[in-house]
């Protein structure tokens, strides 16, 4: 282990990464920076320059990354329409890529060997962040602790935490929170605790970013939200950065109780787990996006996209987000996303997301073809049999051949 | 056109089936057969016996084809989670190959030379039901006389209706609704009117089936669903036919505002058309589908079903439900349906459906590994070092000999 | 019909398309501009244009378009390894993009209104230049005689040809091959005659462009080809354009009997038809382009374009060159090519293309790690336990759950 | 490594297998079951009784499993026409499952905990066994000596053999190939050695089972193959078992030089790594069953299998046979083949698997519709327009929109 000696660890100011950075320091007797990120987790990052300095860190670093996790990473993530599963939002999954990136960077500029997180070995975020980190430094070394040592239990790692004079916020950590909990701007999660009996409810207390439907208020409230190329660049006619766009959307969506979230899915590392999310924004972005590409975009663009996303959204989950394939699929989404520009009007009411009006200069929908009234020779419906029998000619041969379709 | 000696009617006992009746026996001299089925639309459907003797139709097909409707073409459907555009759960698509299949069925019954239906010339109906009648006797003809005639006007159609003494019910065809319907017992639709403007909110005096999510009641309702092989059999423990599962979740959904959808959607003529929807039962049951898979169904088998169920949506909404690739794949869908069984507790709130809760005898999740407490030894840590180096390894190597991954 | 002022014929000077011209002029009234390419169809262009002035046209167009065919159809259509049907190389499909463009623009800059073509209406190629003249040019009219006129017999044909003083060459008509054939830089192609049945096996002295496997030399010849992102662009250390490039490997296929297909394929419009291919040099491009990738091309890169080359084909067979989706596809497929250099060893003999050695700068293959000899650590075996307990783990996780695998 | 009392060893009666043996014994004091299959390999399995009885090895398994090798797995996998990565017809993925299964089987029937192999940890090999053993016996425990202990040199592996009085074959192993082989009866592999540089050319001296093409008869040769739900049941007429067509094949195209290959394939584990292989019945049948399937297999089912059969091919080649998704998938795959009946004619010579022609009481192929002659009405070319047309509508809208498609 003494070959060692600096690591850049992902720290968050909580216990658990400073009783990280205490154990590299000590097993590993190397130097430690730390990588202290605002990537919209609703906490302070400056006090953890405090905690670090009071640790004998050196090197400290503490950056606001808000803005190029929405533009560079949501953003790009929600022009396909992204779910894993039929319902997750991804939340998590897309903020690691960003966290690694930065990692191997720091690592770069500060003569560092290694990486470290404190990511635990059953999860999906230790591949992630390590995918992340060899992809893009193939030769970095990456400490994960939980891995390694035997620190195992709450009771240890406190234990741990005093013996090393760690700067632990008793009072916090007396009335700790039965979940395990992540959050960026485009959500926060919830694991553990009762969740871990499937069939049992999610109790209210344990929201935080989102009031219940039934708490929400009596008014529905709309919003327009204009796109640009796929991203939504204004609300109510307001220009937004992508950061305030997804900032105010959450807003938005916790207030109207928008974007919560109970699921059993299926981790990389090969077990399924319970996860409860809020994901306010986020929700309303989906539902939205959908709307203005309906009137933009091509019905074959579409289809396509809807047929390899499940794969998309599985390389984000995955931790494959710097991979040549997802990198590949990125140029074939952004294609299509040219000319996906326009308004998308929403109401939000009491969790509902309903989708009211969409318009686009870019528009492809035609209503002097579809109307039901006289379309003055726009389509002539006569073309509508020669369509049908030749696309039936495979079927009638067939079953002119004795196959049995039924 | 002398050759058509008898011909098989999809009839609703509505005005316009009523002028094709006549149309039909005056334009081709042959003799009409009326077929009307119940489908859940709604309607009465005894009634259209009298019209259709009026009009001196000596054969007369009335069938309750409810159950039929939701065992053989609903609940399979929904196995796949089939979506169509992310969006639309396909009411009327799925109704189509039924219709097809009885109509070929009454003409082999009866003699009859050719079937007739009476879906216009620009929408996906007439490609469903044509599709469906070729692929399954592939000597039929069809006629369709919305693509044949000149009565393409509502007021051409009424002339003819009195020039023909009609039974019209002018009372209800005064207050026509200016929207362009189609119900079953999966959903009701709306087209035409102010919705040809997608820009513009529907109007709630429109929506039909369900209560608007402001008007529904103050109270949650918590509902529990049980699953054998993918299909719903039981509501509150009390055991169901399909139809009455679907009859039962469209009441729920109904009162609590639940499944009202508004989108443009592609057709597979060509154009865009907006369409609004009311599918109560339907949004419940793929929610509680998905549920249910979660905690039954492996994770490759899930995400294969995903990747398919795109091209699945699309095959069903473009007419192709009796066709050999359709076939094929609801044999994949159907073998992962098999321990698809257990519970699931959703809540109904103001337009909100909300899993709660799901357990199964056949379940996967296996909390013994997923646990954030001691495990025992269930899962070790360490070989997620392995499996990550692994993966990472083709990205180590591009990465090592200078690819470029951002 | 009179609405007709101006129409662009592809015309290449035979008889069919000499008939075409005059029945324009005399059934539309209309002026008539010719367009003939040279493809590398292997025969003259210039004497279209004695054939054209003598039939009255004012405007002519003679165009070389073999460089742009192979650079911008044929050549991007390679780097995805493209094959219909497992067997296809589409050698007609990926010409008619480029005629229809021609088509479109050359009645743009004359003024015509409408294109016509001399493609039946049984085939995929009047779809081709339809959907092709459509998507670059919505408003233009098409005129596709084959599918409105009388002449559908090889006997009205010469009837009308001698009727109207079109310069027949007789003696040519006279020993007429009884196969429709297509022809161009890519390949020729052979349908109808003793091919309608599919049992029957092609008579030796059908093909044109391949001497047969048995008369080819009894040495082999090895050739070496040098990729620059995914384009050959040197043959034997000697560089080449892309029409030089595949002109060569026509020269040495069709020397060695490489290139000969025989298949049922099928049809757009819904048949199944047996068509011969000869595509000497396409059939050493796809083996040396796999060869080449399998070096330098990322394992899930590879596969992805894998998924996505059936539907790739399949768009090209049926005509979608010129749609959003193609060119979306095409920015994943270009996107993976950057680093697709090198060079291929390959040898031909009697039939046979067999890549005997790839080699590149930008090679991922590390026989470091992979060696069987000792790989000083570049390997860590014990890695591949814990790769292999997680993939299990879900299988693991199903099997106690009482799943049957078998 | 005390808690493992049985184990049941993967035996081939070589050196390396023997070697393990022992060293289980050794290593583990437990007592070795040794199973040897007869899987096609073209060695004696017999003599492994005698190795393995002077090893004291008491319960010894040597079973002939061709027939069920040939008939459950490899014609399942060509009735997709699997290929992995374009060349690859998997001859050593698809012999694991079945060793996998019969090693459970056996250790269940002796009640031994464990089952053991002689794969190598950087191979594909290791993770076919060991997830098929895990997905079908979840508690078994695997024993892969490679990655554990040090006997990783040949001259160690000599020394522990003679050390421990293992049957060494001195002389055989004196003129040991310098490649790693794998056998049965769908292929011979060949790694290693030369072959570790992708640019250098198999020497001819290293093939096996296939005379060179040079060498190969200067007479063609043709074969009849007869196939009953898209497996072969005759060749030339005569009637024969699974195991018996292949060895057939093997024979015929071994006699013509048919079936070699030399590639770069990319792992599982993640390297690339160059192999040759010689498949002469599995290349015939290839091209065999596509041809058959060309005239019997609808269009879209066609494509459908093709779309889905790199993922297919990935699933075998990674060790997933074992799994619910590849059982899905051939549920799929096995619906397609119920009409895949008929007769191939091929033509073999010098390397070359010509298809010459296809017969089928199933056939969908209609020469009077797909004829260049008079059809009789059989397919209306008016039709096409509006084929055309309403495929086309979308690309109109859009082009009038302003889109670019080029």
């Amino acid at each position: 282990m003494s070959d060692i000696k600096k690591v850049v660890l992902a720290y968050s100011g909580g216990l658990d990464t400073s009783v990280i950075a205490k154990w590299l320091q000590q097993t590993y007797g190397c130097e430690v920076v730390t990588f202290t990120a605002d990537i919209g987790q609703g906490e302070e990052v400056e006090p953890a320059r405090a905690k670090a300095e009071a640790m004998g860190i050196k090197e400290i670093y503490i950056e606001d990354l808000r803005e190029e996790f929405v533009r560079d990473y949501v953003f790009p993530m929600f022009r396909a329409n992204t779910i894993y599963e039929g319902e997750y939002l991804l939340g998590t999954s897309i903020a690691r890529p960003l966290i690694a990136k930065r990692l191997v960077e720091i690592a770069e500029a500060t003569g560092a060997d290694a990486v470290s997180h404190g990511a635990t070995g059953k999860g999906n975020d230790q591949v992630r962040f390590e995918l992340g980190a060899y992809a893009l430094t193939p030769g970095i070394k990456v400490i994960a602790p939980w891995r390694e040592w035997d620190l195992n239990s709450r009771e240890r790692l406190m234990a741990f935490a005093e013996e090393h004079d760690i700067p632990v916020d008793f009072k916090k950590a007396g009335k700790k929170s039965p979940y395990s909990m992540d959050a960026n701007l485009l959500h926060i999660s919830y694991e553990g605790g009762i969740l871990e009996d499937p069939w049992a409810e999610a109790e209210e207390d344990m929201w935080r970013w989102t009031v219940s439907p039934e708490a929400a208020p009596n008014e529905a409230e709309y919003i327009d939200l204009t796109y640009v190329q796929g991203d939504i660049v204004a609300i109510n006619g307001q220009s937004m950065s992508p950061a305030e766009v997804l900032a105010e959307l959450n807003r938005l969506g916790g207030k109207h109780g928008v974007g919560r979230l109970d699921i059993v899915e299926n981790r990389y590392v090969g077990m399924k787990s319970r996860g409860c999310y809020e994901t306010p924004g986020g929700t309303i972005m989906l539902r939205a996006h959908r709307a203005i590409e309906s009137i933009t975009l091509d019905r074959e663009s579409a289809h396509l996209k809807d047929s390899l996303m499940p794969k998309y959204a599985e390389l984000i989950y995955n931790g494959y987000w710097w991979s040549p394939e997802r990198l590949a699929m990125q140029k074939l989404i952004d294609a299509t996303q040219e000319c996906v520009n326009g308004d998308v009007r929403v109401k939000l009411y009491k969790g509902n997301v309903i989708v009211v009006g969409r318009r686009s200069g870019d528009s492809l929908f035609d209503a002097s073809i579809a109307t039901f009234d006289d379309d003055a020779g726009a389509y002539d419906q006569k073309d509508a049999e020669g369509f049908i029998k030749l696309n039936a000619l495979r079927l009638r041969i067939a079953a002119r051949a004795g196959r049995k379709m039924k």
